[in-house]
């Protein structure tokens, strides 16, 4: 008898109710049968990624996280603070499951060739719920990993190595011939770093901490500037000469950083203008910012021209955008280069319950470099 | 014997010398012998508009103006702010001509027909060096005012007609359906309104007195917010929903003003949002800063989602990305609506002298609605 008939799975919920408290808890769901064209994978490997965090916690203050419930089914409930509460009016009450992307064995198929000749495979899945035991998801979403690779290691295989490898698209298709990236040495970033290596494109890495520097020097980085030198504009400035860089990508949103960007950048321009022009450098000067992981507002001046933009810079977009035969392409890289390009690594792995420990929330909320934890919803269980 | 072989005429030039010191003076230019395909007009009307008062003062801070000279031939001196120097780099040393357009009578002419066929008219003209009392220029630079125009009529006839037909052409371009405008009781916004009237779309007028609301409003503006008033948001989100506006052209750039339309614009479309998205509205919002009427800092707060735009927005480069068919069309609109839709308002006419007297300084340098003065080169000469 197919498991699905009679189990059911833990899924990780994230509730704010409209009084302002933001709820997670696990909750039991029947696992679906699946359909014709469907498989139910069995979830062992889920990334927490930054985008993940955002909808686990929405805007509650997590410093006021209390812990509750059972060893097995906690609850933990934190404060949104009031001012942030408009911005969450459109997911007020509803009980959302998270988790992008994740990896797992097949334990059960449809009726379609398609979905039977995945039985048994280990596949990995972007289809949004996966802090769960179980899900049921369309044959075709499955990207089976190559012989040899277990859940984890093709847990993060959809949206950093997408996305490093659509930041280096966005970057031609816009016309630009190298990058710059900030928060460099994240998972996403050293990916980043390993492509331009491998394909010799122009990379500027931004960090702020001496051994992130000395870590992606060791990696291969030849660029890497660190925003708390006293000299940062003058080494970003080089950089970006040598690069020609005219592109950036911002993890992290607020403050001066995607400004002072622009600054160099047409600094970098100016130093090799052949006449003086009152608008600043006819070059168009680019930063993306992908992520908030400055949550305080973003402020520059105006310096630089009248040639740059800002903007938000999402993978899903982008994806849609670029057209199915781009990220075919795109995927197929990214399972021929899994264990290497697009390694993970991750400080802990921990279950579904865990992650609802404050003590686990404490690390990996802090979406810092060696703080990224992968969630096995079937840890400790018989598979 | 034609007025060129043995004539000068006076021309305006701004020089920031390497010390941080900006001169301004009028120099004696001989005028050129007109090649086959050229003509010389004596210039009699120039506006001062904020982009050539940009080059007109570079970064030199007005108030501290001296005046030295003599009546005739006045010379004009201002210190530029040390931390500004940078910007000024690549004009150091080199003393520029001022005015981007301006309108005045052919008075010598090539051999070509198509020179010749000019003498004697009216002509207005878009490229540079215009606060001069003789302009040599290419016969095809002309555009031949309609019989009974004065050049004054014809003075602003090019940046700022083709500025607000060239924003109606980018909103169109890039997908939306109507626009918001800042400082929007300039001569460029009343210009902008009389389009939208005549062309029935949506503007969204944003100003910052009661007595601009009521100046515009009696113009025909259906939406007009003032940032004074203590529910200016709630005023402008409610606009942005009635017009449906998602791109915004923006004169001020330096302060909140950009951003708040950007908080706004969500607001707006998650009124009518049918269900939850993390990322905000997938809608593109964007905001074009094309002047600086405010020097200070950009600050906004990222609470408008992931699809928004920032950038700078400039005539020029403009019209060469939309082509000479479009510039063609926007240029035979602005010729046939001169008296109406294109018509423009100076509070007053001075001669080259005169603009450099610290009074008339105090007063077009505010670059603020109501202060927009005309240069008449030519003024209280005979010609």
């Amino acid at each position: 008898m197919p498991i699905t008939s009679t189990r059911t799975g833990l899924q990780l919920r994230s509730l704010i109710k409209p009084g302002g408290e933001l709820e997670l808890s696990l909750v039991e769901e029947p696992i679906a049968q699946p359909a014709a064209d469907e498989v139910v994978v069995r979830i062992e490997a889920s990334p927490l990624n930054p985008s993940d965090i955002g909808l686990l916690f929405g805007a509650a203050d997590m410093s006021t996280a209390k812990a509750a419930g059972t060893a097995d089914r906690p609850v933990l409930t934190a404060t949104v603070p009031e001012r942030l509460m408009a911005g969450m009016a459109a997911r007020l009450g509803q009980s959302m499951p998270v988790g992008n992307e994740g990896a797992g064995v097949v334990v059960d198929a449809g009726s379609s060739a398609e979905a039977q000749a995945l039985m048994g495979k280990t596949v990995a899945v972007l289809g949004g719920a996966m802090y769960s035991q179980y899900r049921c998801v369309k044959a075709d979403q499955c990207l089976v990993l190559p012989e040899g690779s277990t859940p984890a290691d093709g847990a993060s295989c959809f949206v950093n190595p997408l996305t490093a490898l659509g930041m280096v698209e966005t970057m031609r298709r816009e016309g630009h011939k190298a990058l710059v990236h900030t928060a460099a040495a994240s998972n996403l970033g050293q990916m980043l770093n390993r492509i331009c290596v491998k394909d010799g494109i122009g990379l500027v890495n931004i960090v702020r901490k001496p051994e992130q520097e000395t870590q992606l020097r060791s990696l291969g980085a030849k660029y890497v500037c660190n925003t708390a030198s006293p000299t940062f504009m003058d080494e970003l400035t080089a950089a970006l000469v040598a690069t020609g860089a005219t592109i950036a990508f911002d993890a992290t949103g607020g403050g001066k950083l995607a400004g002072q960007i622009l600054t160099c950048m047409e600094a970098a321009l100016n130093k090799t203008a052949k006449e003086y022009s009152r608008y600043g450098s006819t070059t168009h000067k680019q930063v993306y910012i992908y992520g908030g992981l400055e949550l305080g507002p973003t402020e520059f001046n105006r310096n630089f021209g009248m040639a740059w933009g800002m903007g938000g810079w999402l993978l899903f977009p982008f994806l849609q955008k670029a057209g199915a035969d781009t990220v075919q392409r795109l995927k197929q890289r990214v399972a021929a280069e899994l264990k290497t390009t697009f390694a993970s690594s991750y400080s802990k792995e921990i279950s579904l319950a865990e992650a609802l420990q404050p003590e686990a929330i404490a690390v990996y909320g802090q979406r810092a470099t060696g703080t990224k934890y992968l969630i096995n919803p079937n840890k400790g269980l018989k598979t």
